[in-house]
């Protein structure tokens, strides 16, 4: 596993800017280099994309197919509510690794609930930045944790 | 973080046994041998502990506030049913961590909904034992990936 | 009546150790304590057991039957989840008041329901250790308040 | 704690009247004399009112935060429908008890639902008459036996 | 069978001076004119009363006991949402005929819900005023047209 | 209005031979017979008929189009489960009324519900064989009492 | 016991000549000559009906009362959505068995629910044909082996 | 087939002892003898066992595994609540049938689902103590009456 | 337009005495003297009633087609249950602009709800007095802001 | 593809008599003539059919194995409600194509759902009798157009 | 507050040309103009953005931070689906006014339900393009009429 | 009719290169090739297009009425939750038929229900690329088969 996508969704371009107490003060920039930074530790390539379009994630998601072998995907506001997202993620052989920065359960419930859930190899929700980190772990190949 | 519990509910201890096509041909021990071996790199010490029985549970997740640093529990069909168990760490102070071998949100109806994951820091689904080291990293302090 | 039950329910062993500012600084055995010296009053010998496992209450519930006149019961989160208990309880004849230290209704959407209290004679909530004493005075014969 | 408002929802007006099989022979005249006599010894005045009226009972709620301590309240047939009760109840600084002489979960399940429940400081349901004696205990402060 | 109390609901006293394509050109007082002519037929005494108030519509159908046979009655919206209207019909010992000018059935899906039908003897929609003398007709002894 | 269809659905012909404590002790040819000589009395011809069957009772119903003025019918089980009995109804250019002989609102959930009631006339359900009567009279031009 | 009605509901006549490895090779007249061998060991004379047409199950199932002692009964699809049917049972004094080849609770949501089950003696379901012959020795007096 | 667990769930050990009037007068023990009569004309060797317990039932069941060709399984009240127990079933290679002394479709609607139904082989509901010998007639390899 | 009622339902009479920090200091005295001077630039006169009786609203309402133009109304509690109240504004010919102090959807479920939105003209939530002179405006001809 | 069933459903037997605002003034017949020219434009013969009966529906489905390569069916009102014709059109080989001639979709909610599409091979609604002819189409081999 | 952001969302372009009869005869152009003019009544500086496109639209909610004190949105089709402009609006510190120029609750149930209400200031529905300007007035401070 | 816009919704342009055992082995082009030489013979130019992107869906299907007489649409996965899809096609005075290849009752719960139906003039599911061809023919006047 060499290439993979970290696909950011709706309103997380606002990271550090917004509500520092809620999500941390990282700037999603912040957090896309730290990321980096770990991957290339691991060999592995990261871009990373954000967008508030559920057509250009879809767009996304639909490209990495030419270069990519995994996705970490934070589907934001759109995790409860697109199924074009789900076939999006569906048509696409790459493995997907869901990913919230919040735990979504303690939060209301119209967020419990997940489209994209049950096409996605796994998911990881509730340890801020770290769950990209957690989710980058989990497509590496081997054990984890570089040993 | 020193002293972690990874606490294992009901018809786990059949893991490699079983199913072996689902669940993997690792057994439970061979799991918990695996992963005490990944958290010494870390400085942790594991406790692992498996019960068919909901009270038992409750009282593991109760006595682990007299030695415990944080938990990293894998529910089974307790996740769904088990007001006790969401009470029981509710009431104790220890971070803990929900985990699943199989990503339930592919499987039945009733499997998408936990009583647990609101009271829990953060839940990791779908990554067969790695989840069980994923949840590991997250508890432990700094980048997780021991750099 | 002369002997009463007083049945506590899972997570109630934690009772002044953990959260005093919601659970009050009591402990399960100073609220034991204080009631069963309320109980003398009334001539009534009390019987104090707690447990975490649903089938050990099952059990207490059905020896019960052998040397007491009636039970006072807290059952805690298996309130909203247990049929087997609801059986055990229409199952004996004694008659059972079922008591919460906290006002239930004002809590999570779960805990509104009970499947318990059709079978009880009666159910106290919203209390704290009072609701424990209410419901002795409710099995008490007479005026129920010594008159 | 000195005056107490006892508060009787629709119908009650009929207790002693109508189904003495179902909710004893005493009037609700026999139980507000029954139950004076009692606060009499804790040195409570209670008083005692009944209407079929919505309105009225908002009224009345409204009214005791004037000269009352604490509301003992049998709402009736109004538990399960007004939000505007609710809300009464809310907007006073008084505690409120709801109390039901019957067990109302073991009746009609649109019995099992209260809109009252989650702004009254407890509940006491399936008593008979020993259910108002009961939240008048819960009422007063002390240990509730006079002791 | 004698004397009948004929009970209208909320917002019947508009009849005939708003929406008579709706309800027709009849006012409520030409209704029970008709409807107590009729009566007089069978040597049945009608006593019309109509309110807007839930309240005072408990309060006639209680009094309704001292003098008279049996009640027709329209709840109007109240049939839909009061259980203290059933509470009071189910507490006295007089038959209750639900009438209904329109049929509920095929308007709204709330109007589809009765919560009085329960403790009716029986239910009659759908035929404008003749809703009444059909009901009335249900409450006279023998074959109901006087044979 | 002259010739009127009594269509009777499903198990009413065991009307007389079991559960006569329910049902009454009258047959389904008692009742007809009844209800025959009342509508003479208003100039009405009756057909009466019942099939178990619901294609059967289509047929009735589009057949009576062409010789009768109207319909009383019990569809019986098929009042919950039949669209088809509906369209029917909804088909045919006559005023049909939905009688039943028990207070079905009094009976299980499920036969709260009915399909037909939003296409019929009205309904009239409660009043043991006079329903039928009443449904006559309801279709019966006039002041319904031969007046 | 000796005159047992076997009644098969709707598409059981295509057993054996359709999807044999979902329902196995047996004709229905196959099962019915093996089941009417077995009935006769127990002294137990069976008539075997099937249709397709829930009308004549209703025909058959009330005429089955002038002759019959007791019912075998698969209602194949008709499980899930008559009322006619559950009525029919109701109304006859026989003790009626529903029986299901398949697992009916491993198979669609719809078919976990049924009409007739509250009304039937029992129920048997999985077994394949074995369930038929099951259903008849529930219904045979004695230890139900021949013992 | 030689060997079979016969499984009791909660309160079945009350048996015989509470409530003769709905369970009948045989006592648990009773009903193994008779059973295990039964089972040695099969040349089957039974296995009783009774808890109250949700986690011994697992264990039993997993154990089972070790020496047993099938399972006959009353799971009492856990049946609508235990998706552990029915992990348990999935896990096991065994064959298991449901089987309950009550109609539970006659009963409350909780009673009306079953968690262990879908991963049970078959079920058998409402015969009293005979429902155990349907079971193992229905585990038992050919025509299942010794023929 | 020139006369215009102000209804305030249940619970009203009390702002500014009770939960200011919610509702803010100003009495209902003091907005309807607001409210009624800013009337005045419009050239409209108000007539402001408050009253926590379902019916004296309902009363209220009809009469108000005697005398004014239009109805500002804040029904408080009875907005999520009264379909008595949702009759009489349908009977009435005037608009009827529905106003709400708080933001109704940023509190507790049931009252997202309105019976009596459907039959407004238009609905107005979450400013504080604001909404009642918003109220005001959306019902004066023109372009609301005297312009 | 030579010989086709097509199956109407109950009530389409009134087309063009009744509602011709509504289905058009095409009778059943003329509608069967003019899908049969079309059909043998294609080399088709059709069989028409019609009745009320479900039972009569299912065993022409059934029947249709015999002779026929595939089935055009308008179940009509049963569409919403029929198990047991999901299971008829599941049992045999050949492929069904559900119809309708108006856009059910825009009518009552019980009429969105379809117990048979899934079991069919594909599902036309809105177009009228043009619903029939491209079911017609779908059958065809080739491009459906006669090109 | 000088600068507000008026933003349309999707379809509302078509205004004017579309169904005149049911949105009037205003473009959208024609709105913007005319509520332009009235904002520089109150020293308010308008821009008003329109798109079909959802993640435009959360875009134009988090720019507007960057330069405007507060939202007047019309969310159209996306106040039913959209938990990504939830989150928009939720993140920015500016205060949003939900208005609508229907009345949405007299339209589909759909409707009745918006996922954004509950972070918006308050909502405005009903009252055409005046909406927009109850809404302005609403952001102002002050009286909101100019007064 | 002459012009006809063809629309296929989110992730169409999959075709062909992905999963091609479900959705066949032809790309979106040879669809649009395939179906536009159809047309030809009609007299029908087509213009396809397709986007993942719901806004730009709505954009088409807006600027279709300057010069289209018709939309066969199929929406991927914006079937089940667009609104604003919904809105756009009622606003639009052009006939749409919604068109799907798969049948989507086979398929997960969430594909059973589409927003978008109920504007349609109908709807076609199953057929394939044969989906497009029936909606085509359905949109063209005359007898559909070009004869």
């Amino acid at each position: 596993m060499k290439n993979i996508l970290v696909l950011h969704g709706p309103n997380l371009n606002l990271l550090g800017n917004r509500e520092p107490e809620v999500y941390g003060a990282d700037t999603l920039e912040d957090i896309d280099d730290w990321l980096a930074e770990k991957a290339r530790d691991y060999g592995v390539h990261l871009k990373c994309l954000q967008s508030n379009h559920e057509g250009v994630l879809i767009d996304h998601i639909q490209q990495a197919v030419e270069w990519g072998d995994g996705i970490i995907f934070n589907p934001g506001g759109y995790t409860h509510t697109s199924v074009a997202l789900r076939d999006a993620i569906a048509a696409v052989s790459l493995p997907v690794v869901e990913v919230h920065l919040s735990n979504v359960y303690a939060r209301e419930p119209f967020r419990h609930t997940s489209l994209l859930s049950a096409v996605c190899v796994g998911k990881i929700t509730g340890f801020g930045k770290k769950s990209y980190l957690l989710g980058l772990l989990a497509l590496v190949d081997g054990d984890a944790d570089g040993g």
